[in-house]
């Protein structure tokens, strides 16, 4: 069969290496130029944290080894304080739990010579936007997806587009001198937010978020550096002529349905749903989609109509609870890493975590460290709030009944 | 100044009335002919309930009084059992509190002599694909609105398109045997759901709502009535005819932001925010924007941007929430007013508002029969709710004390 996938970022790269191997023709359509060729990054979300389910979906296809040396671990969280301390926060108990820093760039290159390898055609250059010829057409053109647009058009769609009313900047820190392994966050409250993302080369990536009417008011980044993020300043040399020429990213969030039609066209990863990009697991679970999805053709060899549908049916509900949790964990982000009382209740969840291995897991733990789809990692998260609260009563009402039995001695 | 308006719906034909009055050059586009000079209904809801926020915005106008004799006054509920039953539950207390049946061709057609004559400049057959040249331009229409796409295409817009997974059918009722002046409603649970709004010639509208499959499945329509709705069989003769040439109609529920844009472009009706049918304030919401815009021209005259700003900081929060209540009553419409207690409740509720007039309203009531904010509306009613539970711990505790003093004597 000849499919052809719109968009080669990397939802639409991975899935052409899964479907090159199931032995169909594939075609993947780009609007940017070959990657391999020209540096373009246009200097958005250049580095991401890779975690469990990209990694595994990348195991699947043999490429984990390769990319692996690409990437720079995150050990956990460095959360700046105004004073200037740096806490450290591991992520988890084991080595293995913990996230992965890697250009975005270095992830498709690799999967996109993958595919070429395995006999993917790539046509880079090419903006489409009427639906190529082909068996079927694959939408993983991003949260702006023209193939969802001319498949939802005169369709009974529903769809759902919400912009966070915060934009970002990128800026550049050459050397991160202290946790250089680590995702350092500075949390602003409704102040502004800093994330950063280490580099191969010592350097790091930090993202400035801030709501868009601070954002336009600031006139001079230094000072308002110097008022709100003091230690950062000294961090950024760059700062004034990086904030001047870089542009305002935005954060879309985006929930929609069919994501399929009659087996001719399929949408994955942010053309299906695009997420707030604070739980870092918006590439992550575009590429677990594709596992989801090469599973379904695996039970359909022969029906992508079926294959599609089921897709949808099995897929749908964790994203839409991914899109939930990424909007929860901005709050967590720019407020709660600031309260030493959350920070109790992470140590007490690894606490128990390693007193009850595999049956009490903190719900970070599961998104991140794990493939459990992510409706089932919260259903699981919330018995264990429970078992919690009512251990808290349970714990109460001992204390009451002993004091009442001293006063009945 | 020269404002178009696009669109000459209720919203826009009502706005015109206004804008004309406050000295402004308007002109509206519409896509459909001139429905004085023709009958082209589409099939498409054909008549409506006019209520309290509808008939005031008319008021406004000076129009209520032509409008009045046009429609048919809707006293209350009919409800059909299955067994062919008519149990009837008035609306509320007082004669005013009725709604009325009206045509929306009539209503229109009232509206454009009106601003016709007022020398607002008509231009019908004309669908407008990119926005005319004015001062504004006022999308009013509806809710597939092309100004609205104009309006977004490029920024950083909020939307949400939903459709109901059910779908609806118009038929023709010639005669209602008894209750022609009430809203018949066949409860179906998720079987479908009928109801049906009185003409002036004697004769009624009824809409079959029915989720799509089984709307789909249906292949002799007089088979499915004579099993689901055996006494509505008897009253519409032309079923078979009507259900295989009738279009089906189909519901969605749309919200957006940002309603305007730097005193340009501002968005008004369907086309700003559209809810499902089953509270009866599509039109009535639609109306009612009419008047809040023009207050807000009002404050502001000689800025539209302010007027237009502040129109949608005023009004969103309220069409929000009819959103919501329009959803829940759609679960009331098709399942609770099968059910004696949800009866009883009303009951309970109409006499609370006897006992305590003006201090005790029903949700209903507030909704249809006042102009309260739908918002304001509903906060209320959870307070009424609140000491309805409160009344009933508290009548259970006062028993338990009875018990108890009982018990100790
Ligand atoms: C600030 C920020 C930080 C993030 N951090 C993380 C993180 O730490 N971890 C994580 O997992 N995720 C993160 N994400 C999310 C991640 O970037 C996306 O979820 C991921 O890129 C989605 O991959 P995709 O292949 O589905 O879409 P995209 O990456 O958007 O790729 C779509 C491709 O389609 C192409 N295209 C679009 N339209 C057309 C057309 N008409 N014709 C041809 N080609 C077209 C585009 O050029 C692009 O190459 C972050 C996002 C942001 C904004
Ligand atoms: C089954 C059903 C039952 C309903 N019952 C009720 C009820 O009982 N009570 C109630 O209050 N509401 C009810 N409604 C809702 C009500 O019909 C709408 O809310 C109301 O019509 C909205 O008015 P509007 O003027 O904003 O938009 P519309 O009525 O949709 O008018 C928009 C106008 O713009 C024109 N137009 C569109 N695009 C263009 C273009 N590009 N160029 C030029 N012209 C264009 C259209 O032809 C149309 O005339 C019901 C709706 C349905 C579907």
């Amino acid at each position: 069969m000849k499919i052809a996938i719109v968009g080669a970022g990397p939802a639409g790269s991975l899935l052409a290496c899964y479907l090159v191997r199931r032995g169909h023709q594939v075609e993947v359509y780009e609007r940017r130029p070959d990657p391999r060729r020209y540096d373009d990054e246009e200097g958005r979300s250049i580095n991401l944290g890779l975690s469990a389910r990209g990694m595994r979906a990348l195991t699947d296809v043999g490429l984990m080894a390769e990319i692996q040396p690409l990437t720079v671990p995150m050990r956990g969280r460095a959360v700046h304080a105004p004073d200037g301390k740096v806490a450290f926060h591991p992520y988890g108990n084991r080595q293995t739990e913990i996230l992965h820093s890697i250009r975005r760039r270095d992830l498709v290159i690799s999967l996109i010579n993958q595919a070429d390898s395995a006999g993917v055609a790539f046509r880079f250059d090419t903006t489409l936007s009427a639906l190529p010829e082909a068996d079927a057409v694959v939408g993983a053109d991003g949260a702006f997806s023209t193939v969802r647009t001319l498949m939802h058009r005169g369709a009974r769609a529903d769809f759902r587009q919400e912009y966070l009313p915060w934009g970002y900047k990128e800026l550049t820190i050459p050397t991160m001198p202290s946790h250089h392994e680590a995702l350092h966050v500075w949390p602003g409250g409704d102040d502004g937010l800093i994330v950063t993302h280490p580099n191969l080369d010592g350097s790091a990536t930090a993202t400035l978020f801030l709501p868009y009417d601070k954002l336009a008011a600031i006139t001079d980044p230094e000072a308002f550096f110097a008022e709100r993020f003091p230690d950062a300043l000294a961090l950024i040399p760059d700062l004034a002529k990086e904030f001047a020429e870089r542009p305002v990213g935005h954060l879309v969030s985006i929930r929609t349905a069919p994501w399929h039609h009659e087996g001719q066209v399929v949408l994955i990863g942010d053309a299906a749903h695009a997420v707030y990009p604070f739980y870092g697991q918006g590439m992550n679970s575009a590429l677990e989609d594709c596992t989801v999805l090469d599973a379904c053709l695996d039970e359909h060899p022969d029906d992508l109509a079926a294959a599609f549908a089921e897709f949808e049916r099995r897929r749908r509900p964790h994203t839409d609870v991914l899109d939930e949790l990424s909007r929860q964990n901005f709050v967590e982000l720019r407020e709660r890493v600031r309260s030493p009382l959350h920070h109790a209740r992470k140590r007490a969840d690894l606490t128990l975590a390693r007193i009850f291995p595999g049956r009490w897991v903190p719900l970070y733990t599961m998104v991140s460290h794990t493939t459990t789809p992510y409706a089932d990692a919260l259903a699981k998260a919330k018995r264990q709030d429970a078992v919690l609260r009512w251990a808290a009563v349970g714990a109460a009402g001992l204390a009451a009944v002993a004091m009442l039995a001293r006063k009945v001695r």
